[in-house]
């Protein structure tokens, strides 16, 4: 399998990409299509003695930075390294492509490049959330501030199939983050996507109140972007600040209780850390395309071509596209039945 | 001072509410009035041998339910110990209240019998989030969950005013809870909020993003009731997870190890406690009015009566009445001259 990486996306680039690639051919098996300035890639290669092994180079001039408009990315940087890469998925190069670059751009390329499934309406950034049992997927993170209910229904059915397929959890439960359990909570939106939900075929439990996302009770969270931006911050900021409110507490530990905590602390650290996660998946695009965290190191990226090539491996894309296509010949039978 | 306290409101009344009633006369020097059964106070107060001095009880015929619609308090329920103690609030016979009963029901009670303040379009209901530099006042926290951009503007000058009289802290810093730090962020309710708040005279300081949040880079955070409910709850439910987190980590850390980290982790669970800082106040009321939690006991009953006296003696709800009078002079004047 062939995985596309951008080697210019993230605060490490392209040092830290490479050493992903070279992670990931050598434990996955894989082969990476790495984009990017050819230049700076081989000079952090030879430096670093990163073999190259299983890995071509596909030249790209550009960057699209931070600081880029979204846009950019089909306009004045449509020879970015991010564009290149999302053209080589199109046209088969590759069966994933996976970036630590501007978010916004990633959805913008993906969405006008790599193209939308048909039948989706709206592609959404699905981070993945740890909870007590695991983890649970966000379904918006942050792609779509406003949405309407079919949106929501279709962020159900795509986050329902990712757990299925790459997490390997069968009729995953899927719940409307909400402010009360109740079917009558909520804003206009909550309770119309809570009809549509409730008449599909998922494993829908109803509403879940933000409160009971910790422990796990639901397995796809369904909410608009601004608020799954919200619930996926406060996540981050929280995990943050519980991290040094622990520190804090073993400064007084003496040598025995450090070193005895020590171990805790980092198991604490790591069922928080996104580096062993992954990255979000943009769930909604014809190929599964990985947006790894800005800040990733080699590891980081190296989880980010795993997840890639889970969601190839698992078909994702294609069993969104199956459902949707079921669903919509199951409507029109129900249409000319009646 | 006069607080009126509902006995019937919250999962242990009336015992709980009787025992934190019991220790504001003796530690804040307030007197209490006491909304409810009379038969059932006197006999919890005679069975757990509370003294009912500086108590008087305001009989009250019936209780509203948490399952009872809100509306309930202006119909079949309007002789309940809430309503009785909103309408003793009105007519002078306390200057604040607080209950633990159903928060729909107070909101509404609020509005409809103690009314708004002249010029408040609605209510906030706003809790305080614990931080790592005190607390920030979650404005609204769940009473709109659907607002207009001058309503946020409202909640930015409201909270404003309490962080400076309750809490002392002169000049609090206004943020709008949203997506992305840049002024062109958020929605529309957003975008046109920033714009209202950036022309007042609060201190205004744009945008938070929710990761900011914890570490208390605001103190007046601006937000929809929808949103400001999740992030509400998911600092409670995240606070929790946490909490057993902790206790998971200590379970085997022996004798000596447990008895060190007992003093912590109730040092943690403090800092992440309702019953410490009091209840949410409803901001926008002609009179202080405080939810206490529905499980409250004793002590977070008198944390809540508390909080109650230090709205009196701030002159809050004063306060919020005279800058809006001061606002609508000086637009008003603003409007003559051109």
């Amino acid at each position: 399998m062939k995985i596309i990486l951008d080697a210019m996306g993230g605060d490490y680039a392209p040092l830290s990409p490479l050493e992903g690639a070279a992670r990931a051919v050598k434990e996955l098996g894989v082969s990476i299509v790495l984009c990017g300035d050819e230049a700076k890639i081989r000079q952090a290669a030879e430096e670093k003695q990163i073999p190259l092994d299983g890995i071509t180079i596909l030249p790209a001039e550009d960057v699209i930075t931070m600081e880029d408009q979204p846009t950019a990315i089909m306009k004045e940087k449509k020879n970015c390294s991010m564009s290149v890469g999302l053209q080589a998925l199109s046209s088969g190069e590759g069966e994933a492509f996976v970036s630590a670059g501007n978010s916004g751009a990633l959805l913008v390329g993906a969405t006008m490049i790599t193209r939308r499934i048909k039948g989706i309406k709206r592609a959404a950034m699905a981070p993945l959330l740890p909870t007590g049992n695991g983890h649970a997927i966000l379904m918006d993170g942050g792609a779509n501030l406003e949405c309407r209910p079919e949106m929501l229904e279709q962020f159900g059915i795509m986050g329902s199939v990712y757990m299925d397929k790459v997490m390997q959890l069968p009729m995953p439960r899927v719940a409307i983050i909400n402010n009360g359990a109740e079917e009558c909570k909520g804003r206009e939106l909550e309770q119309e996507a809570y009809k549509l939900l409730d008449a599909d075929d998922l494993n829908f439990i109803g509403n879940i109140e933000a409160r009971d996302i910790p422990s796990g009770d639901a397995d796809v969270l369904v909410t608009d972007g601004f608020t799954g931006n919200i619930v996926l911050k406060l996540y981050e900021g929280l995990g943050k600040f519980f991290g040094s409110k622990l520190k804090e507490m073993f400064s007084g530990a003496g040598k025995i209780g450090a070193v005895f905590m020590r171990d805790k602390i980092t198991d604490f650290k790591d069922s928080f850390d996104y580096k062993k996660v992954g990255g979000a998946v943009l769930l909604g695009i014809q190929k599964p395309v990985i947006k790894a965290h800005g800040s990733s190191d080699g590891e980081a990226f190296f989880h980010a071509i795993r997840q890639a090539k889970k969601c190839a491996d698992g078909k994702v894309c294609e069993t969104i596209s199956e459902s949707l296509a079921a669903r919509k010949a199951a409507q029109s039978a129900a249409a000319d039945e009646s």
